[in-house]
Parts: structure tokens; C-alpha cells; sequence
């Protein structure tokens, strides 16, 4: 057993680790160019951390156990919990908004199938500290703008933005008590995945009465927002959140990224947390599962002991996100490269490749060598190493050939070492 | 107890997290320009991985508990055990030598003190596959071409390096049975960090005969190593490593970082799998505890069911190497920092500032934003973000203001927004 990866993990050999660090700097550079700067916490946090956030039904989902100090640790399942707890610790002397991100990697004790395994990466990008919608259009641009760094246009993804403060209010309007609520928006988050018999199961099991099932799918189907407030009617809080949508997607249109957004109340999300604005991000053809998603979660905070204080953020994992660039031959040749590979011109000349080598090194050269006697093999190992640039080295002066045209050109060792960028480039 | 980070676990917040990156990516760049290609595996191995490398002992000195499915896991010490699992796994794919990095984080469930911490980051460079010196002399040129690149000098740091076949001939030679070696060498290893008496008595412990300790003090400090051949005398294998001791340094200077690394049979390293020279890295003053060490193993990945191949390889961590680099000032200024912060120049601007912000971000311009109608209170938020210019958004055209020297320049709109860059440097 000691011999393979447990199930459910990744090995990341070389050309899989730059694909992940590939898709790490994207995120770090969009997140940062978008005003955001990097956290991150332990691997390990302390059970309760959760428990206290979603509920002891949460331990079930997480790898957990007691250490010999006979502490309840686990390892973190989402960042979002750690993120409250950090912000609650310096509340008072973070200027806000908070404006942060993080690419944790996070682990969940769930069986491996295609798009979730039990150990993997999420960008998270949250605003703490504004309750204004454009904290919400500043995360979903964000998202948008890494979709578009990378290639994915929006005929190939699609942001859907839902609401929970109207889902809810629909919920109560067909009679669900407030005590069935968390349960009827989980079998509603289900409902997109599964036929519709089922989820008249799923509805009913949460307390929405049988009669009234269509009128929830019609809500959750509306062609606008005046179908759906028509919907629900007299509510309170109906009317601000309707305002509040249709100036979140005014924001978005006014950025420029309107075209990958798309309202549909259909969003309704897993998680308890949220108080407004959901979203979630899938292909466009809608053969994977979601690709991202958040929305404003304002009670968390305090919920962990801090202040009452607005948040909103998403979070988009690395696994389907590298399969659909995969499908939509999104993702770069990622293959390791040299500037310039290093090697003898001729017998008893190893001392003085060593000497280049590290000279080249020490000038951020990314360059190997060869101690091979035989200039054809040498060379041979140069392209196989992708090498730009091979330096044969002769006595008192390199030899630069130009693997991809096999110009070459002769330079005392001096005045090459001075500035090699300058002849590998 | 879930509202505090774990002991021995670390809270990155922005601050701490550049510092982290800015390690994270000299090391990178740094193995990279030396042709090393990076890797990393799993968090959660199964424990036996670690028994099979290094006995049942090393179970009280990690995180492991049986999951769900009845699996028993850990969380990695190290990465070399999962190292070795990997080439084995794909050992006649992977062209020699293989040049691997990787920068794990790691946990060890120790008590937390200054410079160790139950869960931390270590840079680990190896090269599998070649028995060649130039394979040891490649790994501390690695390490030295880092210590230097990020301002530490040789009156800053110095690798002390060692043999462990030739310790263990010495101890072979003051009568140190076979069965006692492992011991014997531990004792070694803690000679430095305990005075002489408490060495004598583990020395004697571990099977050093009483009267044979000083011989092997003497042997250990050493001037040259012909003195050390001396102390040993004939014993097979002895001329051959001392003929790879004096390899390895001469290349070492014809790498020119021959300043930076001295011989010293003190260093024994305390792991058990090390088969040829062994080596730390310690701050000059020797008053912080390691900042890095390794050396060749070139029986692990026949351990872990591979094939007996070269191996050499060391581990730098995080958390000694930061004390030091701070104590030594010479941690740069990570500060985030703005391209450019977006203001309005009037009344009813905002949808302009929003315009103006998402295109500079498309663009690749660090940017953020106020919605503030006080421009000078607008123009404090700017230099409090740190941001070099800020962009006055008028009616039709920006104004951009160089917030170093206060000059200010007008240009259209569009004029500016086809390329920011050009305005912004």
C-alpha cells in the first residue's frame, strides 16, 4: 500500500505540475491585477472551526482526527471559515474593504469521481467589509477576466446569477416554514441534476407543499425579474433585492463582461451561508459540472464570533477547470525549456563547461551541460532538452549556435559571460 | 478552540504571504535556471510509506490517523519518501539524470519551537539516476547559487560538508560493531549541540568503546583530509571517498562557490538512509539551528521496491531561513503595491471609473478603484494603496497623475485606454 498514491490524489510529475503552476500564476495575476491581495492559513485547523460554521453533518464530509495532544484537527475542506476566522482576529485594524485572495489546497473525505477528488486546489477571491453590490460585480469580473486571460470565451462559459433573499421569499410564498428552509434550497440546488420527478420528491420530503411545486419551477424558470417578482408579489425585502440584481448586472454590463453573465434563478447553491446573490459557472454546454462559484455570505462573521459586517466572494477548483481547458484546447505547451545548453568543444575541456554552466547560472540564464566528449551526441541532448541556444565551449571562446535556424557565431569567453542574455536571446 | 489557528501552524496573512511567495519564487527561479524541473505530490500518503523508509520510530513524529475507508494515512514529514515512489513508479519512461525540485509543505507532529513549526514549506532539489560527484557538486551549486541570489554572502553562511562512509569506517576502526552503526551515527550527529561529557556518554551508549572517543574527535575535527585518512588508516573504500571528497570540492571551485563550502567531518546528518557525503547548511555565526542539509542516498528507491540507483538530493525549509534572512536584513520591501488607482474627476463618473478600471485590468494593469466624489480625500486612498499614478476620469478624457513627483498629464480616453502601459511607466 506504502507504494502508490492513496486514491483520490494526484501525483504531480513535471509536465502536471506546470500545468497546475500555470494555472496558479493566472489566478495570482488576475487576482492581483484586480486590487486583491494573497492569504493563506494551515492545512490543519481545529474541527470546531467547522462545526461551528456548517453543523456537525460536516464531519461526515472531512478528514479529521485527534492528535496525540488529544485535538480535534482537520484538514481544511474550504478556505472560507479560515479567511472569517483570520479577518475576525484583525478586524479592527484591516482597512476594508478587504479585498483578498488565496489558492488553497484543500481535502474533503468524499468518494473520487471525474471532476472531484479528495485532494485539490480552489482560487477563492472574496470582498469583506462592503455591502454594496459592486463588491459582488468586483468578484464576478474577477472571474470573468482570469476566463478570459485563459482563453474561454462566452460562447464556451457562462456565469448564471441566482438569489437567495427571492428563492427564499418564493419558498415562503408557497408555504415552506422557515424551519424546512435550508432543506427546500438544497433540494433546489439539486433540482438542475436531476429529472423532474425526483426532485417533486426532493420538494415534498423538504416541506413544499405538492400543490405548489410548479409554481416554484416557474419562479426558478422566469424569463426576467419582473416575472419572477410577478412571481412571489408582496414580499418584504422583494422589492431592494430586485434593485439590488438588476444594478449588480448593470455594473457587470458597465465592465465590459456582460456577455458572460446571464441571470437565472435556477442558482441557488449548496452551502447554508448564503444571504443574497448567488452564481455559479459552468461550460456553456453543460456536460461538466460547475466550474465555480459564490455569492454574498454576510453572516458568516459573525457567526465565528467577529462583527456583523458584509462579504461576498467565489471560489473555482482546478480539476474541472483543467478539463475543460483540456476540451476547449485551451491549455499551452507547457514543456520544460533551456536558454542554453552548455558543452565541450573538444577533449579536457569539463572544467571549463563548468565554469560557463555556473557563470550562466548566476546571470539567470536557465541552462545544462553536457560532459559528453562526442559534439554530435552533445548537441542531440541539447534538442532533446529543448535547449534555445547550445554553448560550445573551446578554449578562451564559446561557439553560440542557434538550434532553431543552426547559425552559430564565435565570442571570446569573456565578452559572452559579460552579457550572455545579450547573444541568447 | 476553532477560533485560533492550530499551534505550531501559521496564519499567512498578506504580509506574511508575500514573504512566502517571494521565497517561494527565488527558489523556483533559482531551480529552474539550474535545469531542474519542478514536482510535488500528495499531502496524505499512506503511513507505510514512511514505515517502509524509515521504522516504525518515525510513527510518533507525524500527523496519521485511519480514515473512513480504514486506510492508514499520514501527512508527509518529507517529500524524498514520495519522491522515490514516484520516479520508481515510471523509473524506464524518465530519461537520466533525472533533475527534480519540488517546494511541499510539510508537517511533523513535534512540539513547536523557534525554527521548527509542526507544519512549514521546504525547497527540496534532487538528482536521480547518476553515481557522478558532478551530481552532489550540481545540488550545493543549486543551494549556494539561491543563498546568493537572495543577498546572503560567505560571512553570512557556510555548507559544512561531510562523508558518511567515511565516519563509518572510523567507526568501524574504534570498534563500533555493525549492528550499532545507525546508533553510533546518530550520536555523531548530536555532537555539536551537547557538550562533551553528554557526548561521551551517548557515544558510549551507542557502542563507542570509552577509550576510543577522543580518537574519534580527533578524527572528526580534522584539519584535512588527509589527516582524517590517517586517523582511519587502511579500511576498503576509504581512498575511494576521499579521491570523490576532493572531486566534489574541486568542482565546487571551478563552479566558483568554492567560498562558501568547507569540509567538515563534523556533519553526519541525522537521517539513516545517507550513503556518501552528507552536508548543512548553517548561518556563519552558527547561533540559528540549520538552514538546509542533504547529501547522497543511494539505496532508497531499492528500499521502496525500485531499482539500485544514484540518488542525491537536500531540503532547505522556510521558517530558519526566514529568522535569518531578517536578521541579516535582507528581506526586500513586499508591500503590495497599485499601477494605477482609478478616481473620479466629478459628479455621476462612477460608470466611467468602472469602464476605465475593467479595461486597465484587461489590459494587465494592477488597478483598483474609489467611487469617492472628494478627490483629494480619492487622491489619500491612492497613495495609501501605494498605487504609482492615479487616473482622473473626466468627460471624454483621463487625467494621469504621477503620485512620486505630482506631474499630470491629459489625454483622451481612448487615446489612454488603447495603451495604458505607455502612460503608466
Amino acid at each position: 500500500m506504502g507504494l502508490k498514491a492513496v486514491k483520490g490524489t494526484r501525483d504531480f510529475y513535471p509536465e502536471q505540475m506546470a500545468l497546475r503552476n500555470w494555472l496558479a500564476d493566472a489566478w495570482r495575476r488576475v487576482s492581483v491585477r484586480n486590487g486583491f491581495v494573497e492569504f493563506d492559513g494551515p492545512v490543519l485547523e481545529y474541527l470546531d472551526l467547522y462545526r461551528a460554521k456548517s453543523g456537525d453533518e460536516i464531519v461526515s464530509q472531512l478528514f479529521n482526527f485527534t492528535d496525540r495532544g488529544g485535538r480535534d484537527l482537520a484538514l481544511r475542506p474550504e478556505i472560507t471559515p479560515t479567511l472569517a476566522r483570520m479577518v475576525n482576529a484583525r478586524i479592527n485594524s484591516l482597512p476594508r474593504p478587504i479585498k483578498w485572495f488565496s489558492i488553497p489546497r484543500l481535502f474533503r473525505a468524499e468518494n473520487p469521481q471525474k471532476g472531484r477528488l479528495r485532494e485539490f486546489f480552489q482560487w477563492n477571491v472574496d470582498v469583506i467589509g462592503s455591502e454594496d453590490v459592486l463588491a459582488d460585480a468586483e468578484c464576478i469580473f474577477t472571474a470573468v477576466d482570469f476566463l478570459a486571460e485563459v482563453g474561454l470565451t462566452p460562447g464556451d462559459v457562462v456565469v448564471r446569477i441566482g438569489s437567495r433573499p427571492l428563492t427564499a421569499a418564493m419558498l415562503r410564498k408557497v408555504g415552506v416554514p422557515d424551519e424546512n428552509m435550508d432543506a427546500a434550497l438544497a433540494a433546489l440546488d439539486k433540482r438542475p441534476r436531476v429529472p423532474a420527478e425526483a426532485f417533486a420528491d426532493m420538494a415534498a420530503d423538504a416541506g413544499v407543499p405538492a400543490g405548489r411545486v410548479a409554481d416554484l419551477c416557474a419562479f426558478q424558470d422566469a424569463e426576467d425579474l419582473s416575472a419572477a417578482a410577478a412571481a412571489i408579489g408582496e414580499a418584504p425585502g422583494v422589492a431592494d433585492e430586485i434593485a439590488r440584481l438588476e444594478a449588480l448586472m448593470g455594473r457587470l454590463a458597465q465592465m465590459d463582461v456582460g456577455d458572460y453573465c446571464r441571470l437565472d434563478l435556477r442558482m441557488v447553491r449548496g452551502l447554508a451561508y448564503y444571504t443574497g446573490v448567488v452564481y455559479e459557472i459552468f461550460d456553456a454546454a453543460g456536460s461538466l459540472g460547475g466550474v465555480g462559484g459564490g455569492g454574498r455570505y454576510d453572516n458568516l462573521l459573525e457567526v465565528l464570533g467577529g462583527p456583523a459586517v458584509g462579504a461576498t466572494g467565489f471560489g473555482m477548483g482546478d480539476v474541472v477547470l483543467a478539463i475543460l481547458l483540456e476540451e476547449k484546447g485551451k491549455l499551452p505547451d507547457l514543456a520544460a525549456r533551456l536558454d542554453a545548453f552548455v558543452v565541450p568543444g573538444g577533449d579536457g575541456q569539463a572544467e571549463d563547461v563548468l565554469r560557463v554552466l555556473a557563470r550562466l547560472r548566476r546571470a539567470g540564464v536557465v541552462a545544462d551541460a553536457s560532459m559528453r566528449a562526442n559534439l554530435g551526441k552533445a548537441l542531440k541532448e541539447a534538442n532533446k532538452r529543448r535547449a534555445a541556444y547550445a554553448v560550445i565551449v573551446r578554449s578562451g571562446s564559446v561557439a553560440v549556435k542557434d538550434l532553431a535556424t543552426g547559425n552559430q557565431a564565435s565570442v571570446p569567453d569573456e565578452t559572452f559571460l559579460a552579457e550572455p542574455k545579450k547573444y541568447l536571446q
